[in-house]
């Protein structure tokens, strides 16, 4: 079915993930029309495994039950693409390599941003705090409490920023080849 | 089952992977007893696939229909821990990262080498060149035809360097937790 321009899918789930190698953050909101609520958000604390293996394996387990749990239609991805040392980026490409085959197991389709592209994109200011970038997320989901975690909100300011998009109001392509055939430009990292 | 120092599981299974952004090679021995054979050895291309995403889905399907086909007891991947740039280690460390995590998936133990260990362990030296490697493997596992890429016999190294290694011949731990509580020295890249 295609949907004509400016007509929104009801009910899109999207999955937000800032993968880290000491915590990972998730977040996830409902989109319905222009409307998006908070559904989940939280953190999986990995600097208690002191094993790397195991950590690529909770992290691996926690997105494939949140997957399974929400069944989102679409994964964000916070993804730096520069970091410190060749050593943290191995580290940090394997944190998440394993985010993303849960995702791409279940063919849930991944985009990613840049850390400035979030953000710019949730603030107006692509060099905002982590603690502005919580208070515009509580505003815009209606929520009270400030996370303890600011990776949660982070990984929830990805989901946000992905529904700000242009084109991410479009039909959700379920089938990850049509939706390459159909949004060139949209998976990053090429 | 405690199984005595000297003697051997029947009949095990290793995958060998050597996960690279352009070719991935894999390699897969049975092991019974003190003998060893070759079951199967290939490379997955993947520079035809422009999509850096669409790459990674590639890995974690091959790696994962060859677990579901082979059902190997452990595996063991060739990962170099310093390359060039950070750009490129992000790479390669998503491609390590869902090859692991088809492994993680499954249950199936994963070990890390270093390629200086596996042409070591190989071939006594660990400078050897590819072509030195695949001439030993040859000898070792009983194989005429000269694969066209080397990325395949460096898969399949990995996997005869894991058999060779001290404690490789223990009877097989399929849990996970039980594997690290046992081996807490012998998941690398801690």
């Amino acid at each position: 079915m295609v949907m004509e321009a400016g007509k929104e899918k009801t009910d899109k789930v999207i999955l937000g993930v800032d993968p880290g190698t000491n915590i990972m953050g998730y977040g996830l909101i409902l989109i319905n029309g222009r409307n998006f609520k908070l559904l989940q958000y939280g953190v999986i604390h990995l600097s208690k495994y002191t094993n790397h293996a195991l950590k690529l394996k909770k992290i691996f387990e926690r997105v494939s039950g949140l997957i399974d749990q929400y069944n989102p239609d679409e994964m964000a991805l916070e993804a730096p693409f520069f970091g410190k040392n060749v050593q943290s980026m191995l580290k940090l490409g394997r944190a998440q390599g394993v985010a993303m085959a849960a995702a791409l197991a279940r063919e849930v389709v991944i985009t990613e941003y840049p850390p400035k592209r979030v953000k710019q994109s949730v603030t107006g200011n692509g060099n905002a705090s982590k603690e502005q970038v919580a208070a515009m997320l509580k505003k815009l989901l209606n929520f009270e409490d400030t996370p303890k975690l600011l990776d949660a909100t982070d990984a929830l300011a990805v989901a946000v920023c992905h529904h700000f998009q242009k084109g991410s109001n479009k039909a959700t392509s379920r089938s990850w080849k049509t939706y390459i055939a159909e949004n060139p430009n949209r998976v990053k990292g090429q």
